[in-house]
C-alpha cells in the first residue's frame, strides 16, 4: 500500500443525504476514482472509513506497519473534536493531506476550529468531491513526481 | 421497528450507582416500560445502549434502514462533546426528543452546551425516569396520535 | 388551587401572530386544555398571562399564600433576562416545570442562557403546544399520581 | 420626607423564607427601626418596597420631587440587570447608599454585577439586617452630622 | 392612529435634568413638535411614556389593533436589556424607528448591544432632540411619501 | 465648499448589485441628489469616493484645508477596520454624519464595531438610500438652520 | 488585643497625597479614633500597616495567637492579587471586615475583582474613612453587643 | 480574460527572501505556470499584485467588466484584515479560488480568522507553489470540464 | 485484580516514537514493571490500552466488576475531550491516579484542561515513565501501607 | 545542601488548620520526614517556609550558590499569582518538582492556573502529605538512582 | 541610504493638531532634526510619509533594494490593524525601532495590540518627539558605535 | 538624591545567567555605567534592587522623601503583576520612566499586560542594556536639559 484514503464519521452516508451540502457521488464512487487515479500513477490506494475514533487510529498504526507513504482524510466531524487523532498522526508521522467537501468556513462556528490542520501538509476545503482528486494529484506530485 | 430508544454512555449503569443524582431504576427497566408503553399504541420500540459513539452512529444508519419512524435518545455526556452524532442524526433526517434524566443545568458548566438540542423535535431535561415516559407519550402524540 | 400556569410577556399573542415559530393555537385555548386536564384528575388550575415581570412575581407570592402545589411557567423572554423572577421562584420554594414552545436551542445566542433552569424540577423545549400537556401530565403524576 | 428606603424584588418575603441567606428578620420590623433611627436624628423616613422596576423607578422621581436628600436601597435582583434604576439614580441626582444583606460576592457569578454600585456614595455587603442601621448612621452623619 | 411615539425609561426627566447629554428640552415639547409634524402631513401621532417594561409593551398591543402603521422609539435604557420588548416587536410586526438623544457609542460598553437594532427599519443615533424630527421625516415619506 | 460627502469601498457599485441590500439606486443618482438638496439650501456639496483608505483620508485633510464644514460619510467597510481613518477625523476636527444604508446590525458580528461611531455628531444606519438625504437635512439644520 | 486592624499597601500616604481620592485625614488620626471607639465599647485595638504581603500574613498568624476576635482590614492593592491573603484569612479562620476607602467600582477594571470579599463577614466600599467607623460599629455589636 | 490570479500584499518577494516559509520560486515564475497552465487548457489568465488593498478591490471590478470567469487570490495578510475586500467579492460576485502557501493554522493566532474564505469557491492552504496549480486545476475543471 | 492500569490512545506507540516527549520506554516493559512492582507488594495488577473511548468505559465496568481497589490512568487525549471517561469514573466511584509522561503544561492550550483531574486522588504530570512507579508506589502505600 | 525544600505562605500552618483540605501532618513533621528520607539516600535537606515571595526567591539564589541539585516547592498561593518567582527558577536552572497537598482542580478556577508547572521537572497534586514523599522518591532516583 | 525614517497616517498633522496629545512640533522640524543628528553621525536618512498602508510597504522594499541598514518608524494607526506591514518587516529583513509619541498604553483598549513590537529590534512610547531622538541614538549607537 | 534607580526582582542576576535574552553585562556594571552618566550631567543617581515587593513600595516613599526628581524603573515581573506599585508610584507622584531590557512583547502571553505603563512618562522595551542609557539620556533633558 502507499496510499490510504481515510473517511471518517457520517462519510458512509455520502450521495444519498443532504445532497445540497455534500453532493450526489457516493462514497464507493469516490473511493473507486482515487484508486483508479493511483493506479494511472503506479501508487497502490486502500480505502478506509469508519464512524469510529478508535478503529481510526487503529486503522493508522497499521498502516504505518505496511509502509504508506502518504494519508489523505477527510476527518469529518473528528476533525474539531479528536486529539486522540491529531496525536496518532503525531506519532505515526505520515505526511497527510486533509479534505474537507463542503466549506467549513461557511458552518457553525464549532465547525472552525481543526486539531489536525496545522500538522496537514495541506488543507482543502470546499470543493466538493473534486478535493479528492486534486489531493490525490498533490500526494501523486510529491511520491512519484508531476 | 416504529421508534429506536437510544441510551448513551453509561446509562448501563443507572439504578445501581449515584442514585441520588440519576434514581434508583435500572436501565433494563426503564427499556421494558417504554417497550410497553409503545406497544400499548401500537408501535414497535428497540432499545440500544452503548459507550461507543461509533456504535451509536452505526445504529442509528441501521435503524434508518429499517424504517424508524422517531428516536428517543439520552445522549449521557455525547450530549456535549460529539460533533459526530449531531451530523448523524442530521444525515439520517429522522426526528428525535433528546431526554436527560438528571437536570444538566444545576451541574458542571460543561454540561450546559449541547451539540443535540438545536436539531431535536424537543428536549426534555430533568424529569428523572418518568422524562422517558414523558417522550414516548409525545411520539406516540406525533405518530399514532393523542 | 393546587395548581398555577404562569405565562410570561407576549405569550398573550400565541395562535394570531408568527404562527411558524409559535404555532396557531391561541393561549385561551391552551389555558382551557390544561384547566381541563387537571379537572380530570382532581386538580385546580389557575391561570395567569402577564407583560410584568413584577406582576408575574406579585403572582406567585400569592398562589404560595393559596397554598399551589406546583406551577408550570413559560417564562417566554424573562428566562433571560429576570433574576428577581429566579429569586422570587427561590423565596417561595414551590416546584416548578419551565415550558418553552419553541426551540431556543435553535434561536439566537442570548436565548440559550436561562435563570431559572437550573431551579426547575424540570424543562421542555420545543414540543410546541404540546408542551404543555406533557407538563401538566408530569405535575398530575406528581401530585396526584400517574 | 428627608430619607427614602427602597427595597427592591423579594424584599418583602425577608424573615419568612430562606432565612440561612436572608436572616429572620421581617422587612416591617425593619423598615420601623430605620425610621425609629431616623426619627432619633431628626431625620423623617419613608419606606417602599416593590417588585415593579418601573414602580421604583417612578418613586425615585416623585421623592425628589418631594425634597429628599438621601436615598438607601437595596435593589435586590435589580442590582445586576436594571440598567433603568441606574439611569434614573443619575437623573434624580440624589446620593444614595446601596445595601445588600446576603454577601452576593459568595453568590453566583451573575450577583457580582452591579448596575448601580459606581454610582452609589457607598455600598455595603454582606452584614445582614444590620447592614441597614449603617447605613443609616452614615445618612445621619452626612446630614445631621455624626 | 397612524404613528406611535414611545419613549421609555427616564425619558419623562428630559430638558429637566443632565442637559449636557439629553439636552434642554423637554419631552412634552418634543412630542407637541412630533405631532403637529404629523399632522402637517396628515398623520395623527399618539405619545405615550412609562418606565414600565411591561406597559410599554401592552401598549405596543393595543396600537397594533388600532392599525398604527409605524412606531417611533427611544427604548432607553430597555435597548440593552429587554428582550421581552424585542419579542413584542416581532410579534405585532409593525416597522419601527429606533431613536437615541445621547450617542451611545460614546458611553458605556453596556450601552452599546441593543436587543431592538437588528429588527428596526432604521437606527438614529446621537442628533439630540432632532432625531425625533429625522425619524418622523422619515415615517413620512415611507407612508405619505416624501 | 461646505459638505464633503465621503463613500468608502465598494459604494461604487451600488444600484448595480447585491440590489436586495443596497437598493437600486446609483451612487452617481445619489451624489447629484445630495448636491442639490445642498445647493436648494445654499450649501455646495463636493462628493468622493474610494476604496483606498489612504486616499480617503488625504480627501479629508484637503477639505480642511479648503474650509469643508461638515462631512457625511458612508465608510463602507472600514467603519470596522480603519483607525487609521477614525485618527484622521480626529486630527481633523470638522464634524461628520455617520450613514449606512443596510442595516449592519443584523448583518455579521464583524459589522456591529465602529470605530467612528464614537466621534460622530450623529449616525444613521439601516434607512436606505434616504439615509443620505436625511443627513443632510440634519448638516443644514446644524449650519443654516432649519 | 480584641481587634486587629490592618491598613495595606500605601495606606501609609493617607491624608497627605491624592486627596481627591482618599481624603484628607491621615492613617495615624484614623488608627487613634478607632482605637478609641474601641476603648469605649470596652475593646482593645491594635493597629498595623505594612506594604509588604509576607508581613500581613505574619501579622495575622501572630494575632490569632494573641486571641484576636475581629479583623478589620483595608487591603489595598492586595485585595485584586493576593491569593496568599485570602489563603491567610482562611487558615486563621478569624472573622474579618473588608473596607476600601474609596469607590472601587468607579475605577479601573482590575479593582472589581477581589480575592477576600466571599470570605468576608462584611464588605464596605466608598464611604471615605467613615467606613472605618462603620466597620468598627459592626465588630461592636457583634463581639460587644450593640 | 477568462481568469485573474492576484496576489496580495508581500507575494511580490517570494522566492528570494523567508523561503523556508514561502519557498524559492519567484511570483513572476509561478504566474507564468498559471498563464501557461491555462494556455493549455484554452483559458486566458492575467496576473495581478498589489500590497494596496484598494488597487486589488479596483482590478477585481475592472475584471468583471472584462467578463472575468474565475478569479484565483492569495490575499496574503488581507485574508485577516479586509472587510472591504470580502465585500468587493460579495458585490462583484464571480467565484474566486482562496490559495495559501503556508500552513497558516500552523502560525499565530492572528492567522486563522479569514474575511474571506466562506465566500470562497474553496479554499487551499499549505501545498506551497503548488497550490496555484491545484487551484488552476479546479477552474479549469469548471469552467472547461476535466 | 487489585489494580487496573490503563492507558489512553496512542500510549501503545511509546518508546518508538516521539522519544524526545515520551522517552524510550516500551509500553510492554511499563506494564512489566509495574506489574512486578504490584506483586512484590502482594498486589495483583492488570493491564489494559485501547483506542477505543468506549472500550475504556467497558473496561472499567468490568474491573468494578471483579473488585479492583484501584485504578492508574494515563487517559491520554480523553484527558482533555471525554466527559464520558469522566463519568464513568464518576459511575464506578473506585479511586483513581491520572498519570501523564509528559508535561502537558508545557504543550498546547488545549492540554491544559482535563475532565479527570478534579475526580481524581491525585495527579502526577511530566515525570516520564517514572511516573507509573510513583503512582503505583501510592497505590501501595494507600492500600497496603507505606 | 543538595536539596531544597521550599514551602510557600500559609504552609507554616500545616496540620493545625483546616484539616479536612490539608491534612493533620504539622509542617515540621513533613520537614523532618522529607530529611530523614533524604539522609537515607545520602543527600542532605535543608527546608525554608517563608509567606514572603521576596525572601523566596532570595533563598533560591543563595541556594544555587550553595550547588543545590533539586529543588523540591510546595509554591502555595504563589502558584497562580508570582510571575517572579517562575522568573527566579528559570534564572537558577536547577531543577524542581513542583507540589500540591490539595488536588487544585477540584479547587476555585483561579487555582487552575500556574506559573511554574510548565517549567517544572514534574507536577504532584493532591496526595496529601505523601505527596513530598514521592516527589523526594523521584529526586533521588534522579540524582543517586533509584 | 543609511536609515530610513517612515511616520505612517496622520503623522502629516503633528504640530498643527491636537498638540495636547501629539505636541506642537510639525513632522517637518522633526524630520530636519533626525537628519542632522544623522548627518553628525555620518548616517545618511531618507523621511518618508504617507497614509497609505500600500505605499509605505511599497517604500519598504525600495529601501531595502536601496541598503537601508536601519528603519526607525512611528506607524500610527497601521500599528494596530496591519498585519501586511508587519509581513513586510518579516520579508525585508531590517532592523527597526517602533516609535510613539503618544503614551499608548494610556489610551484607547484597541491601541494596546501591536501587530510589529514583536518583531522590533526596541519599542519606545510616550516621550513624544524626544522619541524620535531616543531611536537615532540608538540607531547610531549600533550602526556607527557609541 | 535627584534620580533613582531601581530595578525589581531577578535583575540581580543580570549578566550571569540566561544571557541570551537578558545579555552578559552585571547589574553593577549598567549601575555604575548609569551614576557615570548622571554625574556628568550633574544629577546624583542613587540605585536599588530588590526581590522584594514592599521594600520596592518602601523605597519609593523613602526617594520621595529625599526630593528625588525622576524614577528610572526595570520592574522585572512585577511590571504584570503588581497594583500595590502601581499605586506607589500614583501616591509619590514622581515622573517615571520603565525600561525592559527584554523585548516582552515577543515573550509569554501574560508578560504583554503591564500596571505601571499608562502612567509612565515614557515605555523603553528590547534595546538592551542600552535601554537604560536612553532612559538617563531622557532624564537629563527633562531635567538639566539636552
Amino acid at each position: 500500500m502507499d496510499v490510504l484514503l481515510i473517511n471518517g464519521p457520517n462519510l458512509n452516508s455520502l450521495g444519498t443525504r443532504e445532497p445540497d451540502v455534500y453532493g450526489r457521488t457516493t462514497l464507493a464512487s469516490i473511493e473507486r476514482d482515487v484508486e483508479m487515479q493511483g493506479a494511472a500513477a503506479g501508487l497502490s490506494v486502500e480505502c478506509f472509513q469508519s464512524n469510529h475514533e478508535g478503529a481510526i487510529i487503529d486503522r493508522l498504526y497499521a498502516a504505518k506497519s505496511d509502509g504508506v507513504q502518504f494519508v489523505i482524510i477527510n476527518p469529518g466531524a473528528f476533525t474539531h473534536t479528536s486529539i486522540a487523532l491529531r496525536d496518532a498522526f503525531a506519532a505515526v508521522g505520515v505526511p497527510f493531506v486533509e479534505v474537507h467537501i463542503s466549506n467549513v468556513h461557511a458552518r457553525e462556528e464549532f465547525r472552525h476550529r481543526s486539531y489536525l490542520s496545522d500538522l496537514a501538509a495541506g488543507v482543502l476545503v470546499g470543493f466538493g468531491e473534486y478535493g479528492y482528486t486534486m489531493a490525490m494529484d498533490y500526494v501523486i506530485a510529491q511520491t512519484v513526481g508531476a
